[in-house]
């Protein structure tokens, strides 16, 4: 059984062995086609693939029964025409969680302690007095600090309970939302239908929802007005959940405090696209992740399973 | 006994109360002189006084036997000409440690995941594709995430326990330097003659040193040619710590990764400084503290000390 696994990341290919009826196969993620000899594998492993090469292994790896995925979101691969009826899908959930966190960290301290506005300045070749010196502490109305800011993370999976304790342990008031409510990690999870009231009590609102039919535009307008005016917005899931257009008025018109975006509606974001411009407007360009961490021990977990015919992990 | 305290600041005067032999007068600490019948204070608490202000009461307080700096190294007030022979000074030393913490994270980050080099493309309306999307992880010889990241904090006092931690919880493997050796709060501190040992072994290197003629210029040259080429300096202590012409050379040669500054040997540095314009610098104009954190209760500790003359805080 030939499993074939991306050379578009550094696997370690010793921690893949051990495996008697399985061989193990690179291949080059981002070529047109994948070599005939490999045309009869039976497991496919991708990460950072090109359109082009999924499309080819969908319509050309017939004896295909499993794709293991390394991204969160496996969004190329499910847009690929693979045949569901036989192939499974497995995604890379949790591989992401801890660099997905520190990045939402990092773009909630670049908002709250103004680093961008920082950058301005400097490029002017100007001192930002205005931003140093002697300051007011934790002003209400304001965002300028996680300590005792209240944060409202939406979307609460693995990458948000990897995410909280980090924002409770620099003096933050954590809350949630999700599907379902509960208690997760020691923070409190509300369901969807109390965002109208959460949102009014929000400094920094951190989305981290996935990208399909049912989050498209989650945030929009009618929402982002329920947000005071110093609030901030970080978004790390999927682009599709915010409507860019009613978040680029409330930047100009100044009714939210700000917007740190790694994710976009489209990718890359268009040279000229007015977001580049807006006010208030942290751009990452989808850098949160991008490097799965553990991929080995999913995939052979994975693989055990799958050789046990058992209930795969991260099953789509 | 009259106790004067700032205007530049907002304390809650309730917190202050119930000492029956001492009475509390507001002042404004940017005035050039101070109103006639508070001269004979003998309690001074300051923050943010102007340099005038500061000498009009080094020479008009005849009564004066203590001042109360909210500042963690109060320059101000030692370069202001109280005589030091009857009036004792006590420091903020405490008051700052959490915003100062906070701020150096989120300089880290900043460095880390690129934020200054992603805002100058934006400000171009350019997409940074080559800071996102799929990246190698936790390559060697690359400081790109604080997981696995070798921090050296070098000045280990109250501000450094208080960063450790957060760095740790996020992977990264945390050292000390500072006068003299142990474990604090977990983490092993070295002397300074280990630094030849230990800067090759730094991804990131934070100073946290006061700024007295003992620190001057101690990150020189000739420091600054151990680190690796991917090495940051980020310095949240005092400006006169780094030999800035020797950094400025460093980064231009990229002989460092880069360098987060939010102290300077000239504040506000002036415009068109060199340092504006040097690679991979990222200013902070001096915003790190400046947010005193439970003063009143310092001050109060230290009032009921004083009264019962015992030991003060915190005395320099």
């Amino acid at each position: 059984m030939k499993l074939l696994y991306p050379t578009t990341l550094r696997l370690n290919r010793a921690l893949l062995s051990g495996f008697p009826t399985v061989t193990l196969h690179a291949y080059d993620a981002k070529a047109p086609t994948l070599p005939e000899d490999l045309l009869d594998a039976e497991i496919l492993v991708t990460w950072a693939n090109s359109p082009a090469n999924l499309s080819f292994a969908a319509q050309n790896l017939k004896q295909l029964r499993w794709i293991q995925s390394l991204a969160a979101g496996p969004n190329d691969v499910l847009a690929a025409g693979f045949d569901r009826s036989r192939v499974q899908v497995t995604t890379g959930s949790g591989l992401h969680d801890r660099t997905v966190a520190e990045h939402a960290l990092g773009l909630l301290l670049n908002a709250a302690r103004r680093f961008y506005e920082m950058r301005d300045w400097q490029l002017r070749g100007q001192w930002p007095g205005h931003l140093g010196g002697p300051q007011p502490d934790r002003e209400p109305g304001t965002f300028r600090t996680l300590r005792d800011a209240r944060v409202l993370i939406w979307g609460y999976g693995n990458i948000a309970r990897c995410l909280a304790p980090h924002l409770t342990a620099l003096g933050s008031v954590v809350r949630g939302v999700a599907r379902s409510a509960g208690v997760r990690g020691g923070v409190e999870v509300f369901a969807e239908d109390s965002l109208p009231r959460l949102m009014p009590e929000t400094d920094a609102l951190v989305m981290i929802l996935p990208g399909d039919a049912s989050t498209r535009h989650a945030l929009n307008r009618e929402r982002l007005a329920l947000l005071p005016r110093h609030a901030w917005v970080v978004n790390v899931g999927r682009g599709s959940s915010v409507d860019e257009d009613a978040l680029y008025d409330a930047l100009e018109k100044e009714e939210i405090g700000g917007a740190a975006l790694d994710v976009f509606e489209q990718e890359p974001l268009p040279e000229g696209h007015k977001l580049y411009g807006a006010k208030n407007l942290i751009l990452s360009p989808h850098a949160a992740g991008g490097r799965p961490q553990g991929a080995e021990e999913l995939i052979v977990d994975n693989l055990r399973r799958f050789l046990a015919q058992q209930e795969l992990r991260n099953k789509l």
